[in-house]
């Protein structure tokens, strides 16, 4: 007799719940950035990829109105047969113009632009080269190929280096975090760049966390770390971070481009987003290129913290992102913080195994540009009472 | 020296233009369906899957604006960090209650949906026993978990039956699009859910063109069926298609809703969609669910077309759905009627390989309750015409 499929999955979270690792699908039941209300408590909110503010931009939320008074609210077919639409077309065109990029390929969300270029791009015999602390959708772009997988220690180029030139015949592609979603460190962009040219690997990042928040006019860190698109031949990023909207896109030059329309089963076989999103998302691009005063107000957020926490003798993980994780290493651990400051009025989530590696538990601390300095104050001083009760562990050799 | 990932891609795009293959990414500059404008010229559009015509509705847009007005656009986080919003939370309840299933759980697209089921329900030694021409993301979920993947001839479930029996002790889980989203025609879903029971395999239907034109108040192929969460215990559905929105859920117990909530990766590490679009997909539930004047109207359309091409002596694969499948067999003869249809002021997209086997190229006509009376006898008038200069081929045994 075979096993249940439902029975082992309960099996299975019957574990995770004995590891005290369960997830809880909790429900928001309104909102005004920075404040959300959960379980009807009113609380103030580190827990959100929103970083300018943007996602309830009173012309973002207009913009998506008039388009949706033109255009209807679903793009009703897949890109390839009819469901592509003007404003789609706008955005792209806008966001291979920001990024410096010749085109521009929409997704409808990142995990599936991972999921659709890995895939377009790799076979059986070929090697994947990333990052450990990569994103989710990477890894499984990885498994969706059927490529070899190689991760390398975090930022360790060295490794990777070593880890291509031991498959010298496999074509390869080179593929890191720009901004990493959970450490908030910043990829060694211009060493993998030269490590891709010199290895013959084709480079990808995925800037989720970097697009809109680094580099002139938020062109993202690769515009930062002044890399082109023959350094960086594949660039993506999402829209549901800086932006405030939903979704994602891949950025390079024609040939990338028309490969992708041609092999990405992401967007061949999926229904196109809603062409009022994409004129959503073209007001939110605007705002985010003239946004060098949310940037400003966002910088100023980070050294306020980072500051406000050296002074309480926190440690926070090295990061000049809005993403400044609080290292607390065991998952117990980093749920009682999070609990605690709940109880206090904060929400920042716990970030535990298996997102991250077992003992890497954090508290994720998301800024914003909607966070005021007196929100990071009020944070502050809540960590540092809670401070007097729960010691930070030290942060061990892997943080 | 290792291959160039792009040379490659190049060479296989090369390669499908050669083949007379090509995709084309088109833009569509303006819509009121069941009108669209695409290269400056106004066609009549039998390629959008809003089957009931709700993508344009007004309650759907005001719905959208409203939610929008209240909750901003993005949901800026993940749903299990305070991304899902009180519209998510109602929308799925609302989604469970219309197929009568005990919870759902929202994805942002159908691709996201099925690659996160199979990927948390499925591992390596596990069997998945697919129908041959299920959408592809069945398949690219299969790729993805590593379970075996068998796939039997379209509809036989017999051939189901053999292979689920040759491997009795590997968990399986069993397939099938409920409406087949290229042929329309619908799968044998009782027969299906007797061979699952039998053998202990766990059934996913994924009814995205069923939902909301099949079954009363729409509930869907597998309630037309008269199937319950016993013996349909996975049921997946968009809201791209007759919802006119954009997104997908997944429905059954809340065994199965709790574990993808721990455990689909597509889920865990993906932005929420935004809660407007929740708000939005919500009206157009109950737009459909009250639809059966809109459902009677499709129906009409499907009868007149269905007779009207009897008459013309022309051969639509059997379908009682809006999905209406003219056969041509050849890529070349299906994209010479389309062009020679978009010419005449209609666009109907030829389906080519590798969407559908080689040799089986066809017209997908997609109807819809936006389509009038009139809309149905200008496309029999132009497929007459076309007829004149362009004889059909004879379907093979394979149609
Ligand atoms: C680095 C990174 N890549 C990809 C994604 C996936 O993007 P999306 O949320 O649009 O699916 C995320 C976040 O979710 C991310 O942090
Ligand atoms: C049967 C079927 N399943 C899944 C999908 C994927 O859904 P989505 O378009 O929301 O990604 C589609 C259509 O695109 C489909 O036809």
């Amino acid at each position: 007799m075979r096993a249940d499929l439902l029975q082992r999955a309960a099996a299975r979270q019957q574990a995770r719940a004995e590891a005290g690792l369960l997830r809880r699908l909790r429900s928001v039941t309104a909102t005004t950035a920075p404040w959300i209300v959960l379980d009807g408590r009113r609380l103030l909110s580190f827990a959100s990829n929103d970083y300018l503010g943007l996602a309830g931009h009173a012309q973002v939320r207009e913009a998506l109105c008039s388009a949706a008074a033109r255009w209807g609210v679903g793009a009703t077919a897949a890109h390839l047969l009819g469901g592509h639409r003007a404003p789609h077309a706008e955005l792209e065109a806008a966001l291979a113009a920001w990024t410096g990029r010749e085109r521009a390929l929409l997704f409808a969300t990142g995990y599936m632009a991972n999921l659709g270029v890995l895939d377009a791009l790799l076979q059986s015999g070929d090697v994947c080269v990333q990052d450990k602390l990569n994103h989710a959708s990477l890894l499984d772009g990885a498994r969706l190929c059927g490529a070899e997988l190689r991760r390398y220690p975090h930022g360790d180029v060295d490794a990777a280096a070593r880890q291509l030139a031991a498959c010298p015949h496999a074509a390869a592609l080179l593929a890191s975090d720009g901004v990493f979603s959970m450490d908030g460190d910043v990829a060694p962009l211009a060493r993998l760049a030269a490590l891709a040219q010199q290895q013959n690997a084709t480079l990808l990042i995925d800037d989720a966390h970097g697009l809109g928040v680094r580099g002139a006019q938020g062109a993202g860190s690769v515009a930062q770390a002044g890399l082109d698109a023959r350094q960086v031949p594949i660039l993506m990023a999402t829209l549901g971070k800086a932006l405030g909207t939903q979704g994602a896109f891949v950025a390079g030059d024609a040939v990338l481009i028309d490969a992708l329309t041609q092999f990405a089963r992401a967007h061949v076989y999926s229904t196109a987003p809603p062409p009022a999103l994409a004129a959503a998302t073209l007001a939110a691009l605007r705002l985010a290129q003239q946004g060098e005063h949310l940037r400003a107000r966002l910088q100023a957020r980070i050294a306020q913290l980072r500051s406000g926490a050296a002074a309480l003798g926190l440690h926070l993980l090295p990061s000049d992102t809005p993403i400044q994780p609080l290292w607390l290493g065991s998952a117990v651990t980093a749920q009682d913080w999070s609990s605690a400051l709940e109880a206090r009025g904060f929400h920042v989530p716990a970030i535990r195994p298996p997102t991250v590696a077992q003992g890497q538990a954090r508290l994720r601390i998301a800024l914003s540009a909607a966070h005021g300095e007196s929100d990071v104050e009020r944070l502050l001083d809540a960590l540092g009472a809670l401070r007097q009760h729960h010691a930070q562990p030290a942060p061990d050799a892997g943080a």
